[in-house]
């Protein structure tokens, strides 16, 4: 039950969007057990930001929320792995990117909560 | 002080916001201490999201934030009501919906905190 | 690394909005450790939302995010600062503000986990 949402203030074109999709997609298989049949993703480009005082360059802030825990390793290894999507996709720069955890203990879907 | 935010792919009129706004206002008590004269309400329509790698289904995303906890059952129950409400109001399926919870310790309001 | 998001009901000008962003980098020092250098923002204006029910008055929805911990009197500190900041700004009223704590202890940011 991951969730990956990404807001950036940069606009982000259907056939990107569908690139970066299939990226994440395969990227959150870096979290063991995790996997894009589960994963749910969002987008807000054109989004109104700032990052130290300043919205001179592309930014991006990404939330990935997941039922359950993971290891810092597989952390690490997916900031990596965005990082690098949103740079060849959208060409914002890793220090213009926060991605920030969140570990859910209780998740909700069709009906019932994990 | 609850608050629950509804990101969806399709759009709700202004007729069905009312009428979902009105029956999450109930569903609320289902938490119990919770009620409408705390809760706080969003709604973000025609959005952009993918699940299971397709956007080809009617998607919501609904996150439940709340000062304090709340029991299993609990939670069990509002998820089921927020299902019930989206597939009514907007045809979102069940098995297409995730209902997140969040349970908050700092929760500011009207310039102090709880 | 902390991020300030920040829904609102109302419309917020560029002036505006340079102008709050001016005032949360500073605002931020009342967290010790925290400084407009490591600060993201962003703005949602003309959300759609409820509070109590209705969406008569300016409504405002902030979450603070950030890495490690603080102390209750940062952040009471904190959410009186934003307060009048949106109210100073926005005119919006503190008893129409939630402004909701999240503290995080995974957070990626240029290829790297702290």
């Amino acid at each position: 039950m991951p969730y990956i949402s990404t807001k950036t203030t940069v606009t982000i074109s259907a056939e990107k969007r569908e690139s970066i999709k299939n990226k994440l997609g395969k990227a959150i298989e870096l979290i063991p057990g995790k996997s894009e049949s589960w994963l749910m993703i969002s987008f807000d480009d054109n989004s109104t930001m700032y990052f130290k005082g300043s919205d001179a360059k592309p930014l991006a802030f990404v939330e990935v929320k997941l039922f359950g825990k993971a290891s810092q390793d597989a952390y690490k290894n997916l900031t990596q792995a965005i990082m690098e999507i949103l740079e060849e996709e959208l060409g914002i720069q890793g220090d213009c990117i926060y991605v920030k955890y969140e570990e859910v203990s209780t998740w909700g879907w069709n009906g019932i909560n994990l």
